[in-house]
């Protein structure tokens, strides 16, 4: 693939995350559904902050994350995504950027400011997240960099773009000209309430634009509207080219139209916070897809990845991803 | 102490830290010495910045940190300090606010950015910090609330609010409100080279001005322009009514005019950033003192909050610091 420019381009709400402990009382309190990520307006992110506790920020964003992700595991990518032209639509930039990660979409000029997604994390590592859109709703089809494209490899969209109306737009325009390109186009289905509010058009995509699908268990099951996981995969068998799905300790199955490969976790010692372990994921997996490796390695690659990002606060990495595999696989570059 | 409004009024400057991982070779490049805090414009902000890697935010300053210290031990404190208007000053105030501090200082009207202070952790734990004063420059003494000072068992001042020239005669009105109403002036040097630049000033408020001091050695040597600590320790004896000076793994020595006492650091399996580490033994001490508690004990409190402080990055405790002093001293309030 030495003739594209890049072999992924990411497209997604770029976000920074306000990182706090939280305990179900206050998740009650809220009344949000845990390990969820839940859409706010502009006025409950300030009533809502206001009952939080003291936090840290950081950069964050689903596709955003899975780009820092590649960049860590030496894998050349580009993102796009809106910022506000603020303090923190600066700090997305620089965080992003000095990841590693091409990044060239302009600020929104309507000052609409930086999205912000609480992110509560629990006693129990697991996160429940609390988003506004904010500047999120005015990319559009035009920030979308068309020759770049067609010159990546793949391009990865992220279910949450189905958000903003305008972002779907750019979302759809760009898988079309990916497959026109003769490229491939990947999607994570973000997140099982996401999945409810854009099922049928999720399962279009899969069936008829997709050709790596990610998401997790709850996120398969919504889009096939059932409780049984295997009926699921049943389902999403030939679908999507290559389904990649992720399921927390137990590790993640890869299905194709010819086989289902289950791959284990990679052990981790204390879980402290799982925000971005899909992100991840995906990242090590289209990492060892672009790099020439086989499905199962792949998916060793993503779990390798996963573990990384829940073993901290945080949902980029803080480790060389690249290291961290080559003592446990050997070079990957 | 029931009739003083709160038990200590903090002064210093409002600032929110970006924490990022560096190497020697990093802090080599932008020519800064290791362990300092050195004072950077706004220019030089934007090209540093430009050469640091990601980073993550979180509120900072050192009387901040104090005061937010002071909370987590059940301490009631308030905070006066100037941040600008923009999303970063907002996160101060949430952060500060909901960590349990009264701060009512209003934001800067001038459209001076929020301070920042690029915290350079390298692997052997130590911090290296760059301040972009910003906003800090525009606290004056019409920000100081006299009655709160006139209220406040023991106000706390630190070194650092010297530079702005604004705020260093704020400072000086709120010692004089605080010795006038029969209060306790506490200041911390803040830096050796801050102290550099100050030395005839901070020497003349130490011998006739202040009542609890808080310096590390090199700080205190910097102060009398020594290399020999015992003969520093020697110069400030019965000159503030109370030194308590750290010397990091070897823990502090308490001076008055009666005595010199000595006392061990908490142990700490791994130290992580000791970022906020004098900011915290401060807050320890403080709240020993202001809650009756003799100066060994104290000393002991000082450690057990910088203990906790250094175990994780940044300069806000992420325990309960009443919870882990209960384990090893009993109830503290």
């Amino acid at each position: 693939m030495a003739d594209t420019r890049f072999h992924v381009a990411g497209i997604g709400n770029a976000i920074v995350d306000v990182l706090v402990h939280a305990d179900d009382a206050l998740l009650d309190q809220l009344g949000v559904a845990k390990g969820a990520m839940t859409l706010i307006g502009a006025d409950d992110a300030e009533r809502i902050y206001e009952k939080l506790p003291p936090g840290i920020e950081c950069s964050g964003g689903s596709a955003a994350n899975t780009m820092a992700g590649l960049a860590a595991l030496g894998v050349r990518g580009a993102y796009v995504g809106k910022v506000g032209d603020d303090q923190l639509g600066r700090v997305f930039r620089h965080d992003i950027t000095k990841a590693g990660v091409h990044f060239e979409t302009p600020a929104s000029a309507d000052g609409a400011p930086t999205a912000r997604c609480f992110v509560l994390v629990t006693p129990d590592a697991q996160r429940t997240m609390l988003t506004y859109l904010g500047a999120c709703v005015e990319l559009t089809p035009a920030d979308v960099d068309h020759e770049m494209i067609a010159a990546s490899a793949v391009t990865y969209l992220e279910g949450y773009l189905y958000d903003p109306p305008e972002a779907k737009r750019a979302f759809l325009e760009a898988a079309d000209t990916a497959h026109r390109a003769g490229r491939l186009v990947a999607l994570s289905l973000s997140d099982a309430f996401c999945v409810d509010r854009h099922r049928d058009a999720f399962r279009d995509l899969v069936h008829h634009h997709v050709d790596i699908l990610f998401a997790n268990q709850s996120e398969l099951e919504s889009l096939y509207n059932t409780r049984d996981f295997d009926e699921a995969l049943r389902q999403v068998r030939g679908q999507a080219t290559i389904a990649a799905i992720t399921r927390g300790a137990r590790g993640s199955v890869v299905v194709t139209e010819d086989e289902v490969v289950s791959v284990g976790a990679d052990h981790v010692d204390h879980v402290i916070d799982t925000t971005g372990a899909g992100d991840l994921y995906a990242a090590g997996f289209l990492a060892g897809y672009c790099l020439g490796r086989d499905h199962p390695t792949s998916a060793i690659l993503g779990g390798i990845a996963a573990g990384e990002i829940i073993s901290h606060i945080g949902a980029r990495p803080e480790k060389s991803l690249a290291d961290l595999v080559q003592d446990k696989l050997g070079s990957l570059t």
